[in-house]
């Protein structure tokens, strides 16, 4: 059983129903989840033993964050305790025309006050095969960003692969600060998930001409990322298009060896649950690549896997991978009975 | 802060959630809703002070029609309280191609039986800048009809903006009676919701030959409608193509000055709440007119007001100007996080 | 009132809400239903005394069954009861690509443990005018395959309309032991529910080329079937071609007198129940043949009852003909206000 | 199987949960009662063919309140059709301290307007074995009062048992009102329902001294009322401790032969629901009556039946006459696994 | 109308329901409140114009809050817009012997956050009767303390009856801390709500020796306290004797002109809510005081008004002071129909 | 961290809610629960490392066991998958004095159904510290009998402590088919939950007289038990006064060196969830035991675990050590704020 980690922050997710604002809501649903806690989960119920590295508070938000990844078989050994609070946001789903609307109340969080002393980076690394952080982690505090670098630094020493996803969030801070802690990572980065809008504003790559297929301007840009960062086996994004709150369309692309590879194009309608739908789309690439599977077989179960999310509540996927196989496979929408 | 007026009825609407019919249903959900009252609220988050004129019964139901009121900052100064009770009615929510269906329990309702020396018109005309009624107040008894007549002829005297919108129910008066009532109206009115169907049946309007264009042919009619009361600055409407319950296409229409705007189409799907779309509608163009806007603008609002309704539960919007005017300029369906 | 009659399972059926795997579900909806008996409460809405012939267990549960049928006016008057267990069957709804996922329990159940002596076959069909079963019945037992050949055989000769419906289920039994008890009741049956793969697979006829139509195939088959049993007066069946978990389209076809008659096609979008949908469907049929009406309306009719019965939640409909003929003729998707 | 027929009227509930108001409900159960109804749906489950005669407006509510009656196994053939609306009530369950408060919306229903001759009496009453009627139902109308009158006559003609509860309602008429119409009929009960208040405000019993204990003082009532009318052979009733909204002492009495029979003292708390718990007490005894049973075991039966309906949701009660005898003699509280 | 003013935080409180921990919890309930705002409610319900005094973030939760005061009738002219975050906090109910827990998330909220220009002492105080204030406030930053103090001394200034509750909470201050700020605000208080408790620990009077009753115990720190700030002319407190977390007794204090008045004591059980009692029986106290009742009178109404309150949902009570009158002279737990 | 491990079945529970029959209901609630999986659960929150033995199919509701198992943090190494189905059983609550009502479904469970060479019997008790089985598990085969016998005898031999609950369930087996099982394991038993009932009915131990205290009786069957099985160290169980389904009084009893101790009596009102209260004992019990604890305090504990599982919905009790000695030492009711 392969060894992964991942180091983030997790949070409450409060959501309101179907066609509810928050101020119409007397209730909220409850959902724990984060970036990289969601591929932890994801990985783990792929058959790894995946451990969450991260710092809760030591309450009863604490504890429910704690069973939650439990219930999950994610390993929280490496879970620290202590500081303020769980970060929280608040989600007033879309509907139609009508955009879903995040309201972060993340400040403060135990996670984002954490010390880079506090993480025992040599332990949390012993016998891993993989690391995975998002920008998100980085977006929180320079300590964060400065420990994300002695992790990615030790990981290469110690021959774990680095998986980093760019997962810009403007809501939390600028495009020169992503792009100037990012890019001190991007030398370590062994698998990295970014996109087209990641390479032009986050990465300073002068932007292709808008004639070029889709297709085209993305494997340009994976070229002139390479052209920087060669130490860079594996590109991931996905496209997707947004026909409405519950309707979009979603492929994904995987680079790797100089060439793009692409799943088929799903068709999410009606989506579930929009958020976390990256991550499993992470997590899906990160074990096709462990498994050492060819890359159209790799982007063909990533983008399934993130497609099968969609159609489930909250934030992670409990899918395991013979489900997105057998998914992958079948004809769709019927009842098996 | 202007200061603006509806007098209608409110009723409790009483509806069973996503496929269920009152036979299967155990549970109902609760909403406060009429045109007029729905209008009020929707001008008040957009900024009005306005007052709702009705009578409502005094009883548990009665008070929370209060609250309700009082939550969207609609003023109940004007509130009589007395009667018997108050009219509800009871929604089969529709799905795919079965409409919804409504049962309506409104007769003997304290509003209904409103006598009309129990309304201070003068009183509550004071320092107003518009009123707005619809045809669903004429329908329920022939001293509303009176009162209406009274209320609207002292609004002109008083120099207050008239609206009225046809509204027309067939389950409530016959479209003769409807035409009887309207037409002695129509002299006093500046600003008239009404479509095609109303100009045809109500109005009595020789009706075009099908082959022009949708616009051509309204066009036509409120030119019509023009020759008899050429005191009418606003005509409005909208087309909506009903692809089935929970899929619509929404555009509207605003005629002034001898020409019609159009708003783009807007794609309702999914319908969260189809009851009370028309009246965010109306409410939109009558705050744009009351803040000066140039006509497209004032149509490409209202109709983004309306859609957005559409999004939520319930049979009024509390969005804010802001909110609509936001929702109007982005992108949709995103996740704005 | 015509008295009809149906024999078969009924079970409890638990289902998780939209977007919900069992493994997150701490609700579960309570619905019961089976293929035979979802046919009588149909027949009883349409007007008739219906009959359901089965056996349920003497506890709770089967108390909550009888409820259950009465509350939609079938007679119970012929419910066994006895033996261990009611079947019961878990159903994770699909959303999307996500097909809906069924997980029977339902072996070892009071039903189909039913020996044959239980049942008092004459004084079950007297005074019937028409009696139903599905393949459902068959795959339980072989005793139960042994009754209702002996039930067939009986209502032949007592004058009563025999009505059989392949409804093949793959994991309830193999094609070939389907094909091998199906054959044995042919010559019985009067009215006959089976499709294009029930006539390759089940009954063995040599598949017809794949460039036709669709319509010129079934039509083939049918013909093929009528001349192995020339006692069919009427062969029913569905086109149904799934989009997606909750968008499908639905088009009836009834062979008789060697003629094609087919429906609308139908644009079932959401779908709010999938289950049940052929059983309102069968119900449809019968009642049209049992009122004497021409094909052409019964397939419509048919048809139309099945797709009101997709809006609704349960397995079973509880609308009227007066209501399906209603939707039949009116434009789809508006308020009825 | 014996078959007994009540008359009156039947309303939608519509209740608040747990420590709501309606002015803070967001969501109502839905429950369908009224006082001959429920005894209808008891003596249904206590085994005889019991029939419910009323009249119910022809609309979705209408079918929402057959499906009830049938779902419990009352025959609903003379069940009318027809009127305005369907009667409803809303009730705020109280809590503690805090009394449940009733708000009637029940003018102008259906059954109020109800006209003699909609009813055919002799046909109602055919091979009856009992027929059941409250003060409510006077409270309605005068025509209503003549009906009943007419009925009991009848009744009386054809050797039909007749039952009477004087269910004196505060909300609907006044005590002399009450008094007038309910002395009339008493000539032809033979079964009555009535205490210790009813038998000083309504038949103007000169009240007795207060040292007596609460059985001298209803015996003396009692024979009293017998004094008046000789022809009653059964008078029942209970004393009800009230301590909290959700905690009472209910014991019940039965007056026969000259003498007065009392049950044990039940302890309801927690009282799941408190509507409906008089008219299970008076099926019980009903039943006890109709089987023939000893005065004793009928007021223990009918306290246990009265007892027990407290403890589930709803206006009526769906226990069976075994399970009402099993609970009677059982242990309380305890785990049956 | 008199104007009323009250001064505190504001937050979204989340709840588990019965039996629930956050650990189990998949949805949760929303209420607003906070010990000043419960205040202005109440007040508003009673008649009087009450105004919140605070700050709120300016987003989907701060306008959440705004229509919940709103909904109320309480005047939000004076709340103001901006800060960092909406404080917020988890309860797990108890039950039985399990006491509630509750988790603050309120640290860098907006109100705390508060600086003392922000506020304009002298408009929030022009017209105004009243001015109440808790300890919780005092306890959330030493601006506040500052600010709390200047606003007493210019209410004292204008004429303005101050009210002030200690509201100890061991959870965000020490007693020491405490006893400081309180000091300095005290010979500003004209209605001072303390208890036995408050006086030792916070005002540093000797305990008196345990053999006395808890009223001549009372009696006695009341003295006291007179003693040192003989400026206080009403001082009151409820002695809550705790069964079990849904069982309590409660009974009121008042103490004015020398002498303690005391309510009867209520049986609250079950308790549906214990938040927010003491704001109800404070704002009953300031409605009899400004209304000029006799003091036995005031107390009886206080303590039925927080009697009554903790038989509803939510912190706040939207009981008129008639409901309130109603309910105290009322026989408790019966059906009003 | 010890090790510990129990064996047995684990079912899913579909309970109706507060005052719903089955009949009634159409939501059910889902939890997982057994007597043994409950054991496992509350000693992994006490802090060791719990293996649960057990099978359960390889299908939808196997994968939600093993998420539940994993949530509590207990490990599932040994969780065998296959067989035909999950054992289930349905609860509908009691009220006042309505006891709850089981209705099992368990029979043909993948558990019920496994054979003794499936069980790596040296393997799952490596380590361990100790073995927890119930009467429950040798009631529902001879093969399991057999087997359980197996357990005990190498634990003996490996140094691990025994313990067994007695558990008799009258829906399962005769007292003589327990007694026969239960007497062979009898010799190998170390810690030995049974009581006053099980003494006499199941050990055959002659009743001793009525007149002696509930403490003598205990005392004086436990002493009786030792001469037969010298073997057994500790006793316990527990006395329940059940008042009514949601208010009982419990007190834990633990003989050991010959003597009795026991911990105060606890009210338990409301009663949340009766089931697994005896589980939470045990596991309170075994706690103490393994920590090396005086009666005394082992005695408490465990009774104090026992009344906080009462208060929480579920099979299964999460609190930790910690959260149970606070919970015994701390005043009851409060709100902790």
């Amino acid at each position: 059983m392969k060894k992964v980690i991942t180091f983030g922050e997790i949070m409450l997710r409060l959501s309101t129903g179907t066609g509810m604002l928050l101020r119409q809501a007397n209730q909220l649903s409850v959902h724990y989840g984060g970036a990289e806690a969601n591929v932890a989960v994801s990985l783990s119920h792929f058959g790894y033993q995946s451990y969450f590295v991260s710092k809760i508070p030591e309450n009863s938000l604490g504890r429910a964050v704690e069973q939650h990844l439990k219930s999950h078989g994610v390993r929280t050994d490496f879970l620290l305790k202590g500081g303020e609070r769980l970060g929280s946001y608040y989600v007033e789903e879309g509907a139609g025309e009508r955009s879903s609307q995040v309201t972060y109340d993340r400040k403060y969080s135990s996670f984002s006050q954490l010390e880079a002393d506090e993480i025992d980076i040599e332990g949390i690394l012993q016998e891993v095969s993989l690391i995975h952080i998002t920008g998100i982690t980085l977006a929180l505090s320079p300590a964060l960003q400065e420990l994300v670098l002695q992790i990615f630094k030790k990981a290469k020493e110690m021959g774990v692969l680095v998986s980093f996803d760019f997962n810009y969030r403007s809501k939390l801070w600028s495009q020169q600060e992503a792009a100037e802690a990012i890019k001190l990572l991007m030398p370590y980065v062994d698998i990295c998930f970014c996109g087209e809008l990641d390479a032009v504003h986050l990465l300073g790559i002068e932007p292709v001409e808008e004639s070029l297929s889709q297709e085209e301007r993305l494997t340009f840009y994976y070229l002139e990322i390479l052209k920087s960062y060669p130490n860079i086996q594996y590109m991931g994004s996905t496209f997707r298009t947004v026909q409405s709150a519950s309707s979009n369309k979603l492929q994904g692309n995987l680079f790797t060896s100089g060439k793009l590879y692409q799943s088929k194009v799903h068709h999410l309608e009606p989506i579930v649950e929009r958020i976390g739908g990256g991550d499993s789309y992470a997590a899906g690439i990160l074990w096709g690549i462990l498994e050492g599977f060819p890359a159209q077989q790799i982007i063909s179960f990533a983008t399934a896997a993130s497609a099968l999310k969609h159609t489930i509540q909250g934030d992670c996927s409990s899918f395991t991978n013979e489900e997105v196989m057998q998914f992958a496979k079948n004809e769709s929408g019927m009842i098996n009975r």
